[in-house]
């Protein structure tokens, strides 16, 4: 429940404005290398890089930070803008700035882009993977880089930590993929997590998520120019990536928006599809255009190693959700999306209902929308006073 | 509501079992050839043959039938079985019989497999399609083969029935693509059809199921075999094909069903999906033999014309859904499956809600399940009484 001074909070900041807005600073990329990484799996990886970005400022007692994790096809970006007239501002930009739940005032933000990041080409992304140079042969690794695992993402991003002095996060956050890796930062590192933020998540890939990122990755190994993951001297599997992304873009979106959007609109005036087969429905020309934009930054052989991490999720992967949750002792607020057809609702009451087996603090709020999975994104500031009231308390 | 009278006849059948079983005559599949079927779209297909098969016996009157129309991936094996060992007997066997809801002791239940029927590949199925030969060519039509239209499939249907001497049906009743006929049915021959009852149903391809269909086909066009469509002397697109078949499947289920059947378990034994990319989860597995059994009889083009068919639909073919259902005068039950994720609950309450705006007969009534859309085969009986009752009321 709202108290009353949250409300007036909310309130004030609502008309006061500038005391509670977007970040406003120009942001930094920064690049981390940790020498060789070795995996929960056994296998060294050398030169590891991987980008992040912060928000906010550390203070002394280094007790003030926030990790956010990001979701499957993001990237460390969750606020602020990296020039003033940056077209892709943080996703996030709703709950982490001054005044806001995610407090610049009062926090550190922290980000980094994960091992394997979608976005292998995009030139604000550092990350390492299959398409990283394999220091040994002084090609790509392709299909030899090993198989990593949201654990490993969690342990890179505690090197990074190390790096800077932080040995305390007031919190961990992050959506859909975030959420994944802000579970395993409870479970893996309970001393060093105090509050968990997992929203639109899972505790674990069930066998639905694992059939339909088989599918998601399917595609790509479709299509002949992704050649076994050998394509870095060639031409890349684009087509296959494209539809790929089509998948994850139109399962991340529910009927309700697609409707009002769309409609049974043609994509072009005269173009009946009715009449030819290069004819198409607008939502159909939308999501080929929103894959292909998305394929444009992205790495195929990184989708496929992502599919991977994710398949192998279970909370602390140490065996079954039960006992990887019984790891947790930070609380933890569940923030799933009503609408959510991707990570469904249902996944996050078991994470609720494993706490609650353990008379663990948990608290669970349903975000209302009508955009199904990223209302984890675009309507976030639903859960604004409940955040900053979970991050006081 | 159930009335005590229905529940003691249900009682009756269940104790009695011989009164109320599956269809227990061998069906024979028969063959109905047109000639020349000019399309809606106005071009005209010659030899066009289909295949149809019926359960009980026509009466003298020709007024005791029910069309029953088939489902995107189906044929129209409805009920009963071809040979004493038929291993896939009849989809709908548990409402089509002696004393079960269709009761073949007092309707002539016909089933007819449409135009551009998937499952070209199976010899019990006849269908004309992009896999039939051309006779101005000599060849297969390939893409040259015209566009079909779910409004195509009942014309087809129209002219069977004519020549049977049948002008009026007791009910039409179709699952999933066959409801997308049965309200076409109801809409363009309004005084011909007498009951409609469409199942896990949609009144029209929205926004959402446009790009739905879009994808499934996508696979086999970026299969490099598929060549335009122009494979059949050579190797088909399997590969695409099997894919198309897998999201089309998986899209069908449920994550309760998913969890329960396969959990997180492993393909094979030793062989952990965390230690190299071809091991496998059993869910996994499980989907690709699906998709690799139905793909063995089906045709890569015809998946591709059913997908344009069903995204052109729109009841009435009319306009708009509201125009369309304004064509029907018959009373409608309307069977969806609450657990669907596939033509989910609101698709039918908007062709419920369209009806009782216009003041027009409709029942509607939610089948209760965890498989998903396929519910609408699997648990109909659920619905037994209901459309006993409404087939004779």
């Amino acid at each position: 429940m709202r108290s009353t001074a949250t409300l007036l909070v909310a309130l004030a900041a609502a008309v006061l404005g500038s005391q509670a807005d977007a970040y406003d600073q120009l942001v930094e990329k920064q690049v981390f290398e940790m020498g060789a990484y070795t995996t929960v799996g056994g296998q060294t990886i050398p030169d590891v890089r991987i980008g992040w970005e912060a928000y906010g400022t550390l203070n002394d007692a280094h007790d003030n930070v926030i990790l956010v994790t990001h979701f499957f096809s993001g990237t460390s970006h969750a606020a602020g803008r990296y020039a003033e007239d940056d077209a892709a501002p943080g996703y996030w930009d709703a709950i982490i700035g001054p005044g806001l739940p995610l407090d610049t005032d009062r926090y550190y933000v922290i980000s980094s882009d994960t091992l394997v990041n979608l976005n292998a080409n995009d030139p604000m992304v550092t990350t390492t993977g299959p398409a990283s140079i394999n220091p040994a042969t002084g090609e790509p690794w392709g299909m030899d880089f090993p198989i990593v695992t949201i654990e490993d993402f969690v342990h890179v991003q505690k090197a990074l930590l190390d790096s800077l002095g932080i040995d305390r996060l007031h919190a961990v956050m992050g959506a859909s993929m975030g959420s994944l890796q802000a579970l395993e930062w409870a479970a893996t590192y309970p001393e060093m997590v105090e509050r968990v933020i997992p929203v639109i998540p899972a505790g674990q890939a069930d066998a639905w998520l694992i059939a339909w990122l088989d599918l998601w990755g399917a595609p790509i190994m479709l299509d002949p120019n992704w050649n076994g993951g050998d394509y870095y001297g060639g031409e890349p599997p684009l087509a296959g990536l494209t539809l790929a992304l089509e998948l994850v873009t139109l399962q991340a979106r529910h009927p309700i928006w697609a409707d009002a959007t769309f409609g049974r609109n043609w994509a072009a005036d005269g173009a009946d599809p009715a009449a030819d087969f290069d004819n198409r429905y607008a939502v159909e020309a939308w999501l080929a255009d929103a894959g292909s934009a998305r394929a444009a930054v992205a790495d195929a052989n990184h989708f496929l190693y992502l599919v991977k991490a994710n398949q192998l999720f279970v909370a602390g992967h140490d065996g079954s959700l039960e006992e990887g949750l019984a790891h947790i002792q930070a609380p933890v607020l569940l923030l799933p999306a009503a609408s959510d057809l991707l990570l469904m609702p249902y996944m996050a009451r078991a994470v609720r209902d494993g706490l609650m087996d353990r008379e663990a603090p948990v608290d669970y709020l349903e975000l209302e929308g009508t955009l199904g999975h990223i209302d984890g994104i675009a309507v976030i500031g639903q859960a604004g006073d409940a955040i900053r009231a979970f991050l006081e308390q």
